[in-house]
Order: C-alpha cells, then sequence, then structure tokens
C-alpha cells in the first residue's frame, strides 16, 4: 500500500505534464527503436526480422489487489506479463507501450512508484518503453501492456508445432504464484478482521515474490538458442500447466501424456499448499500465473537439455487419439482437464 | 443503449469460448500479417518498412458515456481514434490489437454489438485485428486499443519538422465533435430529469456523428501522396486545434499565426455552438476529438493543395521568437493558448 503523506496533485500537472514528467529521464537502449515517446506513434526499424506483438490488460479488483500489492511491483508485473509472450514465441523482446488509467486522486508520488517498477522491468530486460496513454480512470487502476519482439521468421516458435514423441519440458517450477496469492489473500483477511495484527509472511518470501513480481523467462529463451535447440512448440504458462498443455495438443493436433510425478514443484509452494490443504499438483496445473516457459523439443535434442538445471522434462506428445493425460504418481492415467478458478476454488 | 432482452451469459463461455467466438470470422487481408490470433504473439513482417506504434485506452465515464453512444459506435471510434495516430505519422495503418474489459454481467450480445463495430472499421479501412485480450472488469468497460502502421523511413512526417514561412493545413472541418458532444449531454440531461421525453436530435446527424462515429483521416494521406506533397510535420487532432498547434510549434521550436476566419467549420457546429452560447471558434480550438489532421506544407506546395476541397490553409510557421498568435476576425492578435476541459467548459 502507498503512503499518502507528501501528495502532489496530478491534475494540476495535466496530461502532458505528467506525460513529460513520467517519461523525461528515458533512455532508449535497443537499436530498433528509431522513435519513442512523444510523436503520434513510436518508430521501429524491424531490419529484416519478423514482428512480434502482444498486449495484455490488468485491472484493479480482477488482476491485482492494491491491498497487498506494492504499486513497483505491479508496474514491474506489468511488463514481465507482457514479456513472457514475445519469449513464448522465441522471440526477443525489445519495445513495450504502457497505458495507463488511474483516478486523478492518485497522488503523483505512487505514480511514480509505479512507473519505478516499470522502468526497473524495461531496464533489467535491455527494453525501451516507447509510447502509451495517461487517463484518468473513475474505475480503479488500469493497466494496458503492449509488448513488440522480434525474431528471425525461421526461429518462431508457434503452439502448433508439436510432433508425436516429442518431449514436454517446462522451466523453473510452477504453483508458486497461485499460493503466494493464497497466502496474500489470507493476511488481507486477518487484517481486515483485526487490523492491529501485522502480516506473516515471514520465510514465504520466495512464493509471494511468485506472485508480486514474477520474472519473464528470456534467460531460457537464450539458453535455448546457446545449446542450439528450437523447440517444436511453446507457450507461457499464465494460466496454469493444464490450460497450456491442451492448448499445444489441441492447436498441434496432438495427445500427450504428462506424469505428475516430473512437475516440478519448490519445496515451500508444496508445503503452504499443504498448510492450505490444497493439493500441490493441482496448484501447478491450474493455478496459473508463473509465467514459466512450457515447450516441446524433439527426442535427438534430449541429451542437450537433460542436465539443464532449469528445464524439466514432464511428459511427451502422443497421436491424437490417445488424448491428453495425467499420469499421477500411483499410475492412474485421467484426461487432463483445464480447470477455471471457480472449479479449482471450490477445494479439488 | 443495448437491449438486455435475450441474455446469454458469457461467464459460461469463458475467456477462451468468448475469445474464439469473437474472432472466429476474422479475415486477414495484410500481407504484412503473418500470423493473427490464436498464439502467444502476432507475428507481422514489416518487408523492410519503418513499423509504426500507437496506443490509446478508452474509459466509461471518462471517454464515453454508454447513457447515449451506442456500443457499435464505440467500437468503431475505439478504431478509428488509433488509426489516425497512424496516418498522422503518414503511414498506412495495417493492423490493430484490442482489449476490452467488461462486467462479466455483460450479456454476449451486447459484446458483439461493441466488436461489430470494430470489424465495421477494420474491414472499411483494411486493417487486420492480430490480438487482444478479454477481461471481467468490476468497474466498467475498458477498452485499450494498440495500432500498428509502416512507412518507408522517407515517408515518416514528425511533428517536429515544420520551417519557418511552412503553410499551415488542416483537414475536413473542426469543433464538430466538441458541440455534438454538448448536445448529446444536454439531451442525456433532459432525458434524465423526464424519461418521457425522448431525445431530440433531429437535424444534427452530422455533429452528433462527428462525435459518436468519427473516421480517420486515411484518404487525406492518400491524396497527399497522390498530389506528391510530403508535409514537413503532422499531428491529428484530438485535443483541439490549440493543443495539436503548440504540439507541433514546441517541438519544432517554431511559432507561428494562426487566423481565425480561415478556421473550418461546419455551418452545423456554428449554428449549435450558437444556440449553447459557445463561441465556435474555441470549439474548434478547444474542443477536441475531430480527429482531423493538422500539418504544415511548404510554400512551394501551394499550388497543389489550393484546390483541394478538403484541406484548409489557416495560418503560416513564424520565427520562435515571434510566438504562437491567434489573428482574430478583427485583426487582434493573442497568444495562442490550449485550454483545458475545464477552463473551456467555465463559458469562455
Amino acid at each position: 500500500m502507498f503512503d499518502n503523506k507528501e501528495k502532489t496533485n496530478i491534475e494540476e500537472l495535466g496530461e502532458f505534464g505528467l506525460i513529460n514528467y513520467l517519461t523525461k529521464n528515458i533512455q532508449l537502449v535497443q537499436k530498433s527503436t528509431v522513435k519513442g515517446v512523444g510523436d503520434d506513434a513510436a518508430v521501429l526499424n524491424a531490419e529484416g526480422k519478423r514482428v512480434l506483438v502482444s498486449t495484455d490488460m490488468l485491472l484493479e479488483g480482477i488482476h491485482f489487489d492494491l491491498a497487498y500489492t506494492p504499486l513497483k511491483h505491479l508496474g514491474y508485473k506489468a511488463i514481465q506479463v507482457n514479456l513472457s509472450d514475445i519469449y513464448a514465441m522465441n522471440g526477443k523482446a525489445e519495445q513495450v507501450t504502457v497505458s495507463i488509467g488511474m483516478s486523478s486522486k492518485f497522488p503523483l508520488e505512487a505514480i511514480e512508484e509505479l512507473y519505478e517498477g516499470i522502468y526497473l522491468a524495461c531496464e533489467k530486460y535491455s527494453v525501451d518503453l516507447v509510447g502509451g496513454d495517461t487517463t484518468s480512470s473513475k474505475q480503479g487502476l488500469v493497466i494496458s501492456v503492449t509488448s513488440i519482439g522480434y525474431a528471425d521468421e525461421k526461429d518462431i516458435v508457434y503452439r502448433n508445432g508439436a510432433e508425436e514423441g516429442d518431449l514436454i519440458c517446462v522451466s523453473g517450477d510452477l504453483g508458486g504464484a497461485y499460493i503466494g496469492l493464497q497466502l496474500l489473500e489470507r493476511e488481507k483477511q486477518i487484517y481486515l478482521e483485526n487490523p492491529k495484527i501485522q502480516p506473516d509472511l515471514e520465510g514465504k518470501d520466495y512464493i509471494v515474490e511468485r506472485q508480486l513480481k514474477p520474472e519473464a523467462r528470456g534467460d531460457i529463451i537464450d539458453l535455448l538458442k546457446e545449446i542450439d535447440v528450437k523447440p517444436t512448440s511453446m507457450i507461457d504458462v499464465s494460466d496454469g500447466l493444464a490450460s497450456e498443455l491442451l492448448h499445444i495438443c489441441k492447436q498441434s493436433n496432438k495427445g500427450c501424456n504428462l506424469y505428475e510425478e516430473k512437475i516440478p514443484l519448490d519445496p515451500m509452494t508444496f508445503e503452504t499448499a499443504r498448510e492450505f490443504n490444497l493439493d500441490p499438483t493441482v496448484c501447478a496445473l491450474s493455478g496459473g500465473e508463473d509465467y514459466e516457459l512450457l515447450f516441446t523439443v524433439k527426442q535427438a535434442d534430449y541429451d542437450k537439455i537433460k542436465f539443464k538445471m532449469d528445464i524439466t522434462i514432464i511428459g511427451y506428445i502422443t497421436e491424437p487419439a490417445a488424448g491428453c493425460n495425467l499420469v499421477t504418481k500411483g499410475g492412474a492415467v485421467h484426461p487432463l482437464k483445464a480447470q477455471g478458478w471457480n472449479a479449482f476454488k471450490s477445494g479439488e
């Protein structure tokens, strides 16, 4: 939560004043950025590469709760969520545009905090902020980001290229962002019931960060390039492993076997899920917001990836008639389902 | 206002169901669209041209009022507003992404109506819808559009290229969208006070359409190409003539003389402004949302544009020391000011 003590009125600055204030220190780092903020449109030079464009909208009350989301983290996350989509095409993200709608009662310091997070993410990932829109909102905070990336045509990885026998791989670990959210929600409820009790998040940094400050896996894209592996299909894990894997299978017209025991879970995710009486596997399958990369590779590439610490092989692609299946730790085979959040929340 | 009679619940469809439903009939027309909706990012081929990117956000209660804005018009306008920015760079708009946040209580038919307007605009302007995001909103309707266009580097027109002696030109006529808004607001108030009285907009089609269903001036870009005129600077008129001309002068480090008597006003704008006791010139200078193009051309191009019906020469660029001035019909010279909406509304 931001502090309202030193308020600067943004109504006085006006839209152009605010934009100038927020963008005055921008340093462009990408050669592809010909012209950034300050004209009717940004001008970009694709230099013969294909241009990748993705966009996401984050709304207060739906995607974030300002009761426990520091604005700096929120700005950071809004960028990560979008870069993740460019990486999922095996592309290099180089620009973003950011549109913000916020109450005119928002103090300038709060907006600065939000933009600090945005700029921090841009700097860390070498992305230029090249445009956007700033408007007042009667309806809470609204953030819309469009990310722009580049790839040689031959390097682009779609969702529909998985082939029978391909290995299913995922980066990092899963379910942490969801279980971090459960923790934050619980502490919020406790706080609302008794404001004297301070939130108890001690020792839970990892899963709280997974929720509040995710990192898009541009490093995995670099790694795959380095070891000369081009995935046959790829998607980022924003809605949960099950949903994403089903997208790949549906668009590739294939089936899959996913092994429960192979799904990478951080110990803290596992323990905290247990505390909440949640099945850690379900958190990974349906939790979402992990922003890891899910991809398939040819079996011939097995030797190149088998010892890569941050990539786990979790199953393989089958013929479509075999369906999409989860093989449980006990060896049972269940059809893989993309559970909605509602179904998920009812305790399964 | 939309009709709630035949409701289809969008909660049942879910996000992916809704996206599939809304995008199933998309027909891509641009060669530059390699891959549209359906993967993590759209894939575009700039074919050696520069890529132009612009984005705008429209929020319920700030940019539109659903009490008098048909959703189809709103969808259409959301696209136009964005294409206008690409044209203002002397570019060709070829793609848009559209993100929508709306209440899950919104009936499917209402969203369809919104998308009908979006698709109508795309079709009419040969633009491909290649991506976006659909999310529920607790806060009213939110629309964010990003437009993507292309231009050869040598053809791009920035705001900062105006030179002393250049002629200041504007397309179409100004002030209509603002006065159309006044009319709609008045009829809304009358309706709220007495719902039995039907809105009286008869004979006011032109200014109502200027507000609800603007047309971005891609035709002017084509015309300028045809008569072989490259503007020295250009901007679209979204915030009012005064504000836009000041942007050009500031970024070009020049002054200007703008002639009140030359500002193109439609007779209906003029008459209706008078009915509202508003100065028609002030409506043009500060009203905004006309989405005409304001540009400067070299004096040598005068013969090429002087008989173009839809382009009016309204002044000329001066040395910076002369300042930015409005020369009134009576011959008085006033400094040109970008009046905010508040100042404007107080009756000047």
